[in-house]
């Protein structure tokens, strides 16, 4: 039986942060026919409330160290002050908007990342999604609005990657729907010339990607995002597409799948 | 039909604010029976935020004044802080909570309060509340955490008193339960003699209330309390119980009902 399909969007940075940006981004987003889960970064504003309030933001590898002061900035920001703006903007716009955290119905569970070279304090790796929840959730006609915080069942909030939360969603969801994962970042897709915005290359399969990983086309931290890519498709996801914040009607980018579509 | 019972408890200052009282009060909610929500404040915890931010909170009659910056800091403490640290450790706990404000599903919606004599700034009077859409969530098992936020359906949230998000919650669920609405404050119950814990009023009807006024023995502040308590029960709720944070099991403090029970 064909699968009904669902689109998931992951987009952080300023684009979340800015009203006019927000605002537009909103009117794409509702206009996205179907099924839908937004899953929203908020850095830029954790680390302005945590300079506003005499915390120091340090940042290894563009991770956040998440000491006890940073937890409780980063569960006011994403969970609150971002997070309800969204969900209220989205309900102004028709949408059934139900704001989440992987601690509200258990949607994601974590444990604190153990220490190893660096500790990073409250950070949660991911550790299960409940994808059955969500699903009874969106057949309900909500549309989930995820901010980067899990939890470890043990009443601790933990900050998480907004990259993984929305990889582990569309995971979890996989089996109920046929999903695409949608990367919002500045550019346009996968370039093979990051000086020319008409050079994305459109397809990416696991054929593609070790050609291009060979003849150096994709170099750096690309090639990890695009490997998360692929290990979503692994895991049941039908589609990844990396895109820019402007055109989320998944008819650009670059679209990762495990065959050419 | 006998409807199925649920209990609504509203709980607001330091309980919630402090981790051992809350710890404590998490424990005996937990331990009520059946279906249940709870409701919960966070002003303390908001003034104190507001003042780290150089925001000065302004208070008339015991409602505070929400201009733009302070809308930013109570919807980031009570929607985010507050509410996530309940949820968090309600999980814990194997309650599978879900934190939500009045954008949340849309569940209660309001309109920012009309200047006359005061301008509350963005205060929310509530205009509807959806127990349909609470009522689905519930049969779920999920056990709703509200936090004292609504919306206005444009766009912005609002700042809204927690007792009224409990008397309008309780209100709409009445249709789908036989609501006990529990007002969780530092005083066991409505007393005759405010020096004498043991002077507790058990029952209090519209009866009762009118000689309880007639002769004295209720006025000031508390005779709105009861006002709005006799409201809820005229709107459907069972009863309405104004007891100690440390008694929720329903057998202590002051039961306003329509009739004697």
């Amino acid at each position: 039986m064909k699968k009904e399909k669902i689109t998931i969007i992951k987009v952080g940075g300023k684009i979340v942060e800015e009203q006019t940006s927000l605002g537009n981004l909103l009117d794409r987003f509702t206009a996205i026919e179907g099924k839908k889960v937004l899953i929203h970064g908020g850095g830029r504003s954790a680390t302005q409330m945590a300079e506003r309030l005499g915390i120091e933001s340090r940042m290894v590898a563009g991770r956040r160290i998440t000491d006890e002061a940073t937890l409780q900035v980063v569960t006011m920001v994403y969970g609150g002050l971002v997070n309800k703006n969204i969900v209220a903007q989205l309900q102004a716009r028709g949408a059934n908007a139900l704001g989440l955290t992987g601690a509200d119905c258990n949607i994601i569970k974590a444990h604190k990342r153990p220490v190893k070279d660096i500790d990073y304090g409250f950070v949660g790796d991911v550790e299960h999604a409940d994808g059955e929840m969500l699903c009874k959730l969106i057949e309900q006609g909500i549309v989930p609005v995820v901010a980067p915080l899990t939890h470890d069942g043990r009443g601790n909030m933990l900050n998480t990657n907004a990259d993984t939360m929305a990889a582990e969603t569309a995971k979890a969801l996989s089996p109920f729907y046929e999903v695409t994962l949608m990367y919002c970042f500045e550019f346009p897709g996968v370039m093979r010339n990051p000086d020319d915005a008409e050079s994305v290359i459109a397809t990416i399969t696991p054929k593609v990607f070790e050609e291009l990983v060979a003849d150096g086309t994709v170099s750096g931290g690309m090639i990890p995002k695009i490997e998360n890519a692929l290990n979503a498709i692994d895991n049941g996801v039908k589609r990844v597409i990396i895109t820019k914040d402007d055109v989320i009607d998944g008819t650009k980018g670059t679209h990762i799948t495990a065959e050419a579509e």
